[in-house]
């Protein structure tokens, strides 16, 4: 867990580009504070988001059997075959805003065949079940938060400037509850919902189930977060934590999705608090416990759409705002360049 | 002002077939009830929305020359020109979303050659000074309803299923105002805003010029909307108002802008409430006006990023999100063909 992040820091002339462009400014509000991110993200008064894509990785989760999910296991799978085969919300989200998918087997319990699109980076099929044992051992979470950050450096390498992260795992806000009860300290009940669609039965369910593992856990107040993401797991989420860092550490504009992303993120930004500065946060989740990570982060939202999908469809969605915000600096005509007359 | 407009009603077979898709039902929150309004507009489960595109008015108002902007008048024109080369935010954001965009002389105080991408529909040379006299006669007024509301069918005839509304004309958030406060009764002073960014006393002076408008006019409060309009303008904001009746008239997808974009379509709405059926509130704009406008409409928008530039710029940011709502229609699987496993 070796990582170089630096907290942005501001850019000489940057403010001023932006307030030059044919607008009274600060007429275009929240996107010329994402201009201004975008351009101290890559230390440029010309930011370039060059190879924009969709990062989605899957795991299942042992929990996911002792009933946590509306959904049985198998649907980790073959969402991942759907989202292959083009027929998922985020590839047609994608696909309509321009952005590439890459799906990464984090830990999904089945024998996928090598298929264009998926990386294989399988650290066991599917966690233990955090009920009678921790998910993952500590060797395992380093191999996944490794594998993570591998799998970001590699695209950063080949001109990727901006990823939008998902993830897809039955029963991972499950596990993104207990993450999120435990490294903020909100009570564990608000960070439970309804998940893919529980009713008020299998809801009560998973918060007798998520409390005993809690309870089974016994994990101290200042638990260290590796801790945390060791018990609870999942495999797409501790790679998910590794890619962010190195997606930071390589100065890449990083769009946060929803609930089980921003658990990603809550353990990444304990250990390296300046991985946030290359956060845009894209929606808020109707996932009631997302709304707590957003507060402990200080983060506010670009959508607020009652999105509770996860896949990525918020980083999908929200990108097109991204990628305006980019464009205005190079492609916004000047009061000067334009000849329009700037206010007496 | 003769329209046909139908209230929107359920299509048979849309509510199954969005349900159907590989998603638990409703998880994609906001998206899932614009698909739906999508549907309904084009009485379809396979809406397309073919040759979207941004269509400007632009018009100058009397009242500018008496000191209700920051900006002098000939902004308006020059402006324009900006949107002709390309070079104004609304060219960037449409370019990059995939919008085309037609800008309308609706009274523009300035001659323009005849160029590519402008259609002359000049009114007048600007309005009258409302704070001495009313801004139209009521045949100028019916003139500029006729020309938006022939342009948007025009445009419709090419096969255009989807226009983003936008505007430009120093001095219309006053306009805008008048038309607010009078068209919903929101206390004058609530509906006026420091448009392109007047300081304090800019704003001081704006309230008391508007508050002699309005007592000059010495409307009732039952006023006729048309004569409500007539009264304050402008020409672009008349135009709009035709452009919305005639496009909903052609069951075409409205997306509404900000403050005066609104505005007009409360003049719509009040002659014809179907109106609102057929429209995608873009944003909330940080003109305080337009949450009473909203308000009244009992419209919630898709974006709330603190814009306030007007030209369509809303539209235009909210348009990949009715892109991709329509998209998941015709492109996502279903569970049946991608076999996937349904809840238990």
């Amino acid at each position: 867990m070796d990582f170089s992040i630096e907290p942005l820091s501001p850019v000489p002339g940057l403010r001023e580009r932006i307030d030059g462009k044919t607008k009274p400014p600060g007429s275009l509000g929240r996107i010329e504070r994402l201009a201004r991110q975008i351009g101290e993200i890559q230390r440029s008064t010309s930011p370039r988001l060059d190879q924009p894509q969709i990062l989605i990785f899957a795991g299942d989760h042992g929990a996911a059997r002792a009933g946590v999910s509306a959904y049985p296991q198998a649907v980790t799978w073959q969402m991942v075959d759907n989202f292959l085969a083009g027929g998922a919300a985020i590839n047609v989200f994608a696909r309509h805003n321009g952005l590439g998918i890459t799906v990464v087997d984090a830990g999904v319990a089945h024998d996928f065949a090598a298929r264009d699109g998926l990386i294989d980076a399988k650290v066991a099929p599917g966690t233990r079940n955090y009920v009678d044992e921790p998910a993952m051992t500590a060797s395992e979470r380093d191999i996944a938060l490794a594998s993570g950050a591998q799998i970001v450096r590699s695209i950063a390498d080949q001109g990727c400037r901006v990823i939008g992260f998902g993830e897809m795992g039955i029963g991972n806000s499950a596990a993104a509850s207990l993450l999120t009860h435990h490294l903020i300290g909100t009570p564990l009940a608000d960070c439970v919902g309804r998940g893919t669609g529980l009713d008020d039965a299998g809801l009560a369910r998973k918060r007798d189930i998520l409390a005993r593992a809690s309870r089974r856990a016994a994990l101290p107040l200042d638990a260290d977060p590796l801790a945390v993401l060791a018990e609870f797991g999942g495999f797409e989420i501790a790679m998910l934590c590794g890619a962010l860092l190195a997606g930071a550490e390589r100065r890449l504009v990083l769009l946060i999705d929803g609930f089980i992303v921003t658990a990603a993120l809550l353990v990444a930004a304990r250990l390296f608090p300046a991985v946030c500065d290359y956060c845009v946060f894209s929606h808020r989740s109707a996932e009631p416990g997302h709304a707590a990570q957003l507060h402990a982060l200080a983060a506010t939202p670009l959508l607020d759409l009652g999105l509770r999908l996860g896949e990525g469809t918020g980083s999908a969605l929200a990108w097109p705002l991204v990628r305006a915000a980019a464009a205005l600096l190079d492609e916004m005509a000047s009061f000067a360049s334009a000849g329009v007359s700037e206010r007496p």
